[in-house]
């Protein structure tokens, strides 16, 4: 049996692993996202000994974005705008792909670690539509419908949801280059800095801080589950995993609904219609391995 | 070469259709709803000459809602919590099959709309995700994924998204029953009326109601496109059609997003990307025989 490789190509970190799914890993390399040039020849550096014994059948990319994901531009698998320096119109899916000459699936961070959520659990698999979303250095949601992760025009930007902001007891304008107060400019990682003064990280669990980050997650949860009536959420990232928040974001996400949905499984069964990852840290690579597979397969078809 | 129905099943009227698309309709006939024992009559008394000289194939029905689509539910086809007097847990799609006996599709109104502005308009035909959004009684929004409308836990229920409210500029806490001032708390036809004593109709072009409920609307559609990133948006309903506010939701959609969206089908051509229904006051009615048809078909399989 051949293996995978999957790369959580992620704007602060890379993460990259070889295996067949989450029992069976066979490596796994986690380095800072430096330049494109650099990047990339770790990650072809990583997985090369696999490609020349001809271990590895295919690898899947999940990367930070904006990214092109439609097959018939020139631009395919390029990260487009991002304003992370150097990042900008570099083609990462043809870069991997020429240095490894083997098959990539190529996806947003984001929609491949919902692919992973929802392929490598079997609780997860029939829910449709199915989420998720992370908030840590950058606020994203990743959408399957019908088991296949959702575009659209580009592809979703849910962290940029106008949420309600109440300038009396949160006067920071917000952090987000385009839009202030957006949900990413208020409740990311780097806005929490911004907005106190010190990381997320460092921020005791009795701090203001959580509670008002709980509020805004669950804005952006309630308007994420009247625009998808999704049959479950899971919710990770760095920050969303600060201990009580998740239990504090459900509550609020309650309340806010106030009984409208009525349906049983948001209304009863909160603690397993939001939850965390069941593959940790590794949803993104995990998803990423899951969609090499997917890939290798139509293409054997 | 036999006929279909149509029943768009609103709130406030009902409007049923004999024929087979929008070039080649047999009979019309709209009706306000009253009571279902009444308007269910009527229904079935409009297409009754129809099947009893079996010339009626199916019919579809867009309804207001929450209704229920799980096909494995025993309360599918049922009107179930809504507001509306007497309507509360009724058997809508099952009284029309029995009245009729006939196929019958089932699905909630702004779906069935988003179904017809798609099925009958070559240009929106292959566009993926598709969204109807309605602002009129009610705000609802459809959205057709890979041609098929999206269901989910029970359906979308975007009508009730939270958006920004600016206390100061518009101090009226807003007219939803369970939200206050949600968007449609604050921006349907009904919270107008409660919001400016006078009915939308009423209000002159010139009247500040326009800007705020472009700008309530704007609002809106901008989560939209961030949680869909979808190909197009057809934005109907009586209050959406006033006179100069597409024009100026458009604006303000532009200035919300700030270029952030870097796609030339939204930011260079807003003006076929935001767009009325091609179907004009049909779009229900006439999404509801394509849904007929396809029913139809799929039983001929």
């Amino acid at each position: 049996m051949k293996l995978f490789g999957g790369i959580e190509a992620g704007g602060t970190k890379f993460v990259c692993l070889v295996g067949n799914g989450p029992d069976q890993l066979v490596e796994e390399k986690r380095f800072p996202t430096t330049t494109p040039d650099e990047t990339i020849a770790q990650v072809i550096e990583f997985f090369s000994p696999y490609t020349d014994r001809d271990e590895l059948a295919a690898v899947g990319v999940g990367s930070f974005g904006p990214v092109d994901l439609n097959p018939a531009s020139k631009t395919y698998g390029y990260i487009t705008t991002t304003p992370k320096p150097g990042w900008s119109q570099v083609d990462l899916c043809g870069r991997i792909k020429k240095g490894l000459n083997i098959p990539v699936a190529f996806d947003t961070d984001v929609n491949v670690a919902a692919f992973g959520e929802q392929y490598w659990t079997p609780q997860n698999k029939t829910l449709d539509p199915f989420l998720y979303m992370t908030v840590g250095t950058g606020i994203g949601v990743g959408i399957i419908v019908n088991g296949l992760p959702l575009h659209g025009l580009i592809h979703p930007e849910t962290g940029h949801f106008v949420i309600p902001h109440d300038l009396q007891r949160d006067p920071f304008p917000g952090a987000c280059p385009y839009h202030g107060d957006c949900l990413e400019g208020l409740a990311s990682g780097p806005s929490m800095n911004k907005r106190w003064g010190q990381s997320a990280e460092t921020l005791p669990d009795e701090h203001p801080a959580w509670d008002l980050e709980a509020e805004y997650i669950a804005l952006a949860l309630v308007n994420l589950i009247y625009a998808y009536s999704p049959q479950r959420i899971v919710l990770g990232g760095g920050v969303s995993s600060h201990s009580g928040l998740h239990v504090n974001i459900r509550d609020k996400v309650l309340q806010l609904i106030n009984g409208y949905v009525q349906s049983p499984t948001l209304l009863k069964k909160i603690d397993s219609y939001i939850i965390p990852p069941t593959l940790g840290n590794r949803s993104g690579a995990l998803g990423a391995i899951a969609m090499a597979i997917i890939e290798q397969a139509k293409i054997t078809l």
